[in-house]
């Protein structure tokens, strides 16, 4: 790359972050690989602090998602310590060791144990982290820890993003306020070079780990796992929710009690899942794809992956071409239930094909405009049942290639 | 696109085509899209032509495939033609007229019967095919049937193709001299706009349909079937052979007697194979991908195929890095066993990874210069078993977001 990666012309201002009671931060400079900037978060969170996590199902994972992978088990959190810059996967024994300095050492300092400590850690691949760097500045860390740091946590974990992610929503859990925010980053879903996608949401309500898991599970499935920037999967995908328990409403696992929880939850998730796809690696249009009439929502999800991973589809848009052939064959590819003369197409709610072919005086005035735009809108319908699943992406552009054809080097 | 799209720097001759007896052939200009080139082929074969095929497993396939799915059975076949320009897909109805149409002229001109004319399309999806050009120069081509125009029907098919491809060996089967002659055309395994791979294979021995059947889809599966340009599937996809008869041979079905065919029709299969990703749209390397020590050997092309299908692995490619981290990743994800402790990587022979991490004091001087090369080698050993792949690739370049995201505008 010859100089910086421009701004994504996509991106979105960060939000104002108000503190969540129970999460303190502090962020340094441990110089991993980048100069000049901050590259370890350090966060502190009240002893009464409950975790979820969903990993990467990459088989070949980093060892902080090994690590992690350990301790949720055990429900509590009391810190947690991310670094950008060096991913710390496949440094074999190496990776584990630094995993336990950087634990032990954030332990330490808090004074908790070890086995409460999360990391996450992006970057470059099969080089070792250098964890005697973030070790040494864990006591400045920890001296230097404040609620109001989140906008500042955020931009601490960048890599490739070319802005940093955050979102926030209040909840009514218990007949209290409760703050739901999350920082993210990530811009390829996957890139495991640079853009390893980590997401960390922080809530002030008090719920009970067993109960937070699966929602966790099921907002990342609805939202996280609904984006793609290139259908490569990183070795490091991390998302933790931390609930520390101090807005003081009584912990419930009753379902409806946390309807609005889950559904602040959804939101900052949605939000979260969006920047990353706004900030894709090249990305210059983001494309939301809905496909309905598939035999099932599993379906109609695999479909709608299909035509968002395919470069054809991908390429067409950054090309601003509603080429709704391609999406035919993306349709086709995706192995799902299909039949030609059943399906049809909508760019920007334009219907230009419908039952096998070409609407009949089909005018592309309207779409030829939409494809200008920076949102397109794709919806297909397989005609088939009642599956629907809607998934987000980017075109791939120039931008792209040049990223990852010379970001190492 | 501003002007044509250059030759592939992999580009490689034509060799000299000899006729295969009972084969004759002539090209025209029906300017179904493409102005002052040839855009129509028309083959006849000796009565005695038995054929096998092979098709895309997209469920949303053309109706010349459809077509030739359903006369496949009869195992005869008379004539063959082919489009380049307009791929007949997703038309409904109009689809399945202007193959009867087209299917019907041609049965006319040479004499025989509707259900022994093979058809192939390729071009843009979804525009009305102009059957009514091609039946209008049939007998005009009927009138030029030649054996020595192999070169021209190469050439005939091509979309984006930026050179003709043929391939020729031959065999001795029955005690007499064979020859196995095959054109190919395809420059995205895949592309549905313009690059759908068809390919065409000619063989002057008798060999009974049923026995060239099996024969064939074998051969695919180990020459077309492993390669890929960017993991998306053409709804027209087409390798049709055809056996004159005409060599002298006695028709067999013995394996033994057959394998020197099989070894011919391999290679040839091969070489047309290694062309399409040479004419991989935007290529600038040829990628050879061996995993071997895998759990199967279908594990093992799993394996390689998600490392051939990587974004990332193949803008890594094209910036000339060797970045075993991205190879990692692809490893991980194809969902196939394997065990990040016990994995291997080298490029271009050299292996800079073993047991999990980097091999200690590896050198990359050897591997920076096989990086700049032409032909670029990785292996990978997943070390748990003995299945063994190898898969072709070509990088991702701009030249593809070019050629794909400026196309029909």
């Amino acid at each position: 790359m010859a100089g910086p990666i421009p701004i994504s012309p996509l991106a979105l201002p960060l939000p104002s972050l108000p503190p969540v009671a129970g999460v303190s931060m502090a962020v340094g400079q441990a110089g991993i690989r980048y100069q000049g900037r901050t590259d370890v978060l350090l966060m502190k969170f009240a002893e009464s602090t409950t975790v979820a996590g969903v990993f990467t199902k990459n088989l070949c994972p980093g060892a902080p998602v090994t690590w992690c992978r350990e301790i949720l088990p055990g429900g509590i959190a009391h810190g947690l310590v991310v670094n950008a810059g060096n991913a710390n996967v496949f440094n074999g024994v190496a990776g584990q060791r630094a995993v336990e300095a950087t634990a032990a050492a954030a332990a330490k300092t808090l004074g908790v144990s070890a086995g409460t400590i999360y990391l996450a850690s992006t970057g470059v691949i099969g080089e070792p982290l250098p964890a005697h760097k973030i070790v040494a500045i864990m006591d400045g860390l920890h001296a230097d820890l404040h609620p109001d740091r989140l906008a500042d946590a955020a931009r601490a974990i960048m890599t490739t993003d070319t802005f940093p992610k955050a979102a926030t929503r209040t909840a009514r859990l218990g007949g209290v306020d409760i703050a739901v925010t999350g920082i993210a980053k990530g811009s390829g879903m996957i890139a495991p070079d640079m853009a390893t996608m980590l997401s960390f949401i922080f809530t002030d309500a008090a719920i009970p780990a067993e109960v937070l898991q699966p929602m966790l599970a099921k907002a990342v499935d609805q939202s996280f796992n609904c984006i793609t920037i290139d259908s490569d999967t990183s070795t490091s995908d991390t998302v933790l929710l931390f609930a520390t328990g101090q807005a003081g409403n009584k912990p419930t696992d009753d379902p409806t009690a946390l309807a609005d929880f889950r559904r602040a939850l959804s939101e900052v998730l949605h939000d979260l899942a969006m920047m990353v796809v706004r900030d894709g690696e090249g990305a210059q249009k983001l494309v939301r794809i809905t496909v309905d009439g598939a035999v099932s929502n599993h379906s109609a999800k695999r479909i709608g992956m299909a035509i968002a991973n395919s470069p054809l589809v991908k390429t067409a848009i950054a090309g601003e071409d509603a080429n709704w052939g391609r999406i035919v064959m993306a349709v086709g590819k995706a192995g799902e239930p299909a039949d030609r003369d059943k399906l049809a197409i909508a760019v920007g709610g334009t219907w230009m094909a419908k039952a096998g072919g070409i609407v009949p005086g089909y005018d592309e005035t309207p779409v030829v405009a939409h494809m200008k735009g920076r949102e397109i809108e794709i919806d297909v319908d397989i005609g088939l049942g009642n599956g629907r699943a809607t998934v987000w992406t980017c075109d791939l552009t120039h931008g792209y290639i040049d990223i990852n054809g010379s970001y190492r080097s």
